[in-house]
């Protein structure tokens, strides 16, 4: 697959060395993971480092253009799945809303399956042209890259690193096979429960059969995803001694975007970097409008509603029952909606088509987030102190919604049995049992109180990993071996076997001697 | 038992609040162990939290008096050890150097494990007569304490902090049952060498073997242990209901001594903070003589040797070996020696009772550090980026130095075989050769390459659990479950239970089916 012009002389002009410091590769994954790189990216500009991002011609997110990085952008379609999403959601909503069948469901669910295949396929491709377009590898070999940032929730910077011999580090939470930490961490499911399975760390015995079967059911999922897509060109490329799991197992570097405030406490390795919450800041003074309609509120505050980038209208009855409860209520209200204005709308609520939510939740009017559960916006209220109410629909949301619930500091509704009374209920139990926000301030005192802010973190050890070209001594090679071998089955089973010869051996002198005193006797008597 | 007139006078003045800041009670475990305890008593004062440290009346080595904390004297005398201890090694040394037959070495051996098994009783004699002396207790609840600081190499502190229902934080790398992951964190066997079985992360079959055989006994000894003193008391005073193992598990923070380029990377948790070498600080000037000395040896440069505390004199015939090597040497050495003056000895080596050994050690013209293999003096070593030549005796020494082995840092030799040319031709290898300091060097940039100083890290950390009463959110209570539960064994046994049902039901029908077909068909042939 050929360069487009513009990106071969984008290239070249990254691969001249113009700032000072060091030189990290990008290759993200799209969408709203984007959002979380951009961040690091950021910050390793911000430190004087020269960043280059790896990108398709339709990216649905990572621009071009860019003061903080220079793109190449690889002239192939894959990034834009922006449309299907969209329509994911909303056809979930229908159905949950009673206006589907289980059998659009399940449709809907092997859609979703095959376009998060394709996905997987279209990375493979686009890292297969890569390597077949020898000027373009020899350029970048050239340019003498320190380190290779991805996103393991695709396999293309993995493979990149391995390609050019460079250190590798994770912005991670999800990997192709799921939850970041079972790729690298020992993880016993009696207490490590597997999103998004809406346990938590204190389960039942059937709550205990459950996560296993999650875990055997992804286990499969992965399988369907990494078998036609990524092992053959491990094969061709690596040659088929090298293992594609192991190639991410082998990451110098786990950068996860996880806080012990938000997940349960789990075993971890010397080489994973909590960075949760990174994206957090203090909130900015609000737009004069902003701030007059948030005064207004007196001293009831006030409630914001987003629920995230893929969701901007709802089905109508939806949102008036939505608009009703609102209404009800004394508190002033900021909804993100691009929908229709609902026909129950009250004064006090005010529809935008974008806020600067973090600046609103670090308001001190601030009361609560109604949100559908995304990380980032979990981590923003965390961060602000502001309980939540959430309305999970797609993807982790439920289940981090869950993870909150258990905590103290959320309400988690079903969208699909959602009215004006249940809606408005929930709110309000929210707002006045005091736990709500005690439990939530309590994490977001937790949460602040670090020896360094997460993102510093973040980038001092992508710099420490570009200034000892790895992490190696923080990184077991355990994943080289075999199953049996990891989990000492093999010497089991050789002790198991020792003790049994050993039991053989004596008893098998007992009777004989035995045999011989009984023969004697026997002798004797006759 | 009743407190000394002293004691109870220090108490007093102890529990009335004289500094701005916390208040941390420790209790120390005796011995070297203080020399690392002591670091963050330091530093805490330094941070204008108030010590408290409680001592048995013939400690030996916690001071009564000091201006960092105050004592609480308990009139008890349990911490004589060093007399023992310093005769232990001694004899071993003997027996390595075959004066000594292989009954003395078991004799000698039970001698330890009962010292051992001692030093626990005294501590569970401590503890309890602590817990019945009503007017202390009270006068320690009364005093406020907002956590314990306490060495998990005995229970003591552990009881203490969960009578008084106060946040516990470990300064640890022993526990009573072993090394302190084993108790905290996943240990999978097949990578994880069991200290001290001087095996490394990467372990042949019969290795992996042997570390299987190492840590059944070693939770054989910690039976031993814990049965007859431990348990009685935690039955006593905290009911049957109560494990003493889970005691410890329930710590809130586990500050180690670790360090990764020091010990294999392994899995860890969210509650163990890692502070290997925290008490390295930069070399300062050395005193005029000992200037003048090292001055003296040119390009050639200087070699230290330390053998610890507990041996300050050798056997004549082992010194005299020593010496001699020495003599043969261009570079300069300075001894650490409190024996006779070996006949052997050359001009170029001094002969000193007491050193400034990290003065020494980050000296410019420093080239090896000749040393027992103790882990403070390795963690200075480190530091300073100076290469090892180990002569291991006792404990976890061998141990130590088979790591530093493993990472090309170090030469381990064996004391019972060891002459002047095989100690001669150890130094002039690692001198010569020059990857063990190239090796060692790198240890050190990594070591010293952290966000933070590892003692700053630790001391934060303790701040944490003092601010918010704990670190519940990064501590697991996994320990509460039974082992089968932990392992998932009754959730395997389960499904396994329901596949052979669905097998068996459906093998049935299938069978069933058949014979009503044969039957048919019979019918019909008839």
């Amino acid at each position: 697959m050929p360069l487009s012009v513009a990106s071969v002389i984008i290239l070249l002009a990254v691969l001249t060395p113009t700032i000072q410091g060091g030189k990290v590769l990008v290759f993200p994954h799209d969408g709203s993971h984007w959002v979380n790189m951009k961040v690091l990216v950021e910050g390793l500009y911000s430190r004087g480092h020269e960043v280059t991002v790896i990108r398709p011609t339709d990216s649905w997110y990572i621009s071009e253009a860019s003061p903080f990085y220079s793109a190449v952008t690889v002239d192939y379609a894959g990034g834009g799945n922006e449309d299907f999403f969209r329509l994911f959601v909303n056809e979930i909503i229908k159905i949950k809303r009673g206006k589907g069948s289980a059998l659009t469901q399940f449709a809907l669910d092997m859609e979703l399956k095959n376009k998060f295949s394709e996905l997987h396929q279209k990375v493979c491709e686009l890292v297969a042209h890569m390597f077949e377009n020898k000027e373009l590898m020899k350029s970048i070999e050239d340019a003498k890259f320190d380190a290779v940032l991805t996103d393991p929730a695709n396999g293309g910077g993995v493979m990149l690193a391995h390609y050019l011999g460079l250190p590798l580090v994770f912005n991670a939470r999800w990997t192709v096979h799921g939850e970041a930490h079972f790729a690298i961490s020992p993880s016993p499911l009696s207490y490590v429960p597997l999103p998004p399975s809406e346990l938590t760390d204190k389960m039942t015995f059937f709550e205990r059969v459950k996560n296993v079967i999650f875990y055997t059911m992804r286990m499969h999922l992965y399988k369907q995803i990494v078998g036609p897509h990524y092992t053959p060109l491990v094969d061709r490329y690596f040659g088929s001694d090298v293992d594609y799991f192991s190639l991410f197992q082998a990451a110098d570097l786990w950068l996860m975007r996880v806080d012990f405030v938000f997940e349960f406490p789990r075993p971890t390795m010397p080489n994973i970097v909590y960075m949760g919450g990174f994206q957090c800041k203090p909130a900015k003074a609000l737009p004069q409008h902003l701030e007059d309609f948030v005064q207004s509120s007196g001293e009831h505050g006030v409630i914001i509603m987003s629920l995230g980038t893929l969701i901007g209208d709802l089905p109508h009855d939806l949102a008036d029952e939505i608009a009703a409860a609102f209404a009800n209520l004394p508190q002033k209200v900021i909804w993100r909606y691009k929908g229709d204005r609902p026909t129950t709308l009250g004064d006090n609520t005010l529809l935008v088509d974008w806020m600067p939510q973090n600046d609103l939740l670090g308001h001190p009017k601030m009361k609560l987030f109604i949100s559908h559960g995304g990380t980032n916006g979990i981590y923003e209220a965390i961060y602000h102190g502001i309980p939540i109410v959430g309305i999970p629909f797609v993807f982790d949301q439920a289940d981090n919604l869950s993870r909150l619930r258990a905590k103290g500091v959320a309400m988690k509704l079903d969208v699909s049995e959602l009215d004006r009374n249940i809606f408005q209920s929930a709110i309000q139990e929210v707002l006045n049992d005091p736990s709500y926000r005690m439990n939530m301030q309590r994490l977001s005192r937790l949460h602040r109180d670090q020896p360094m802010k997460p993102l510093d973190n973040a980038l001092f050890w992508i710099e420490f990993v570009m200034r000892h070209k790895g992490a190696a001594h923080l990184r077991t090679e355990s994943y080289r071996m075999p199953w049996y071998s990891y989990h000492s089955v093999d010497v089991m089973l050789f002790l198991s076997g020792l003790v049994l010869i050993t039991v053989g051996v004596v008893v098998g002198l007992i009777r004989c001697l035995w045999s011989k005193l009984c023969l004697r006797t026997k002798r004797k008597r006759d």
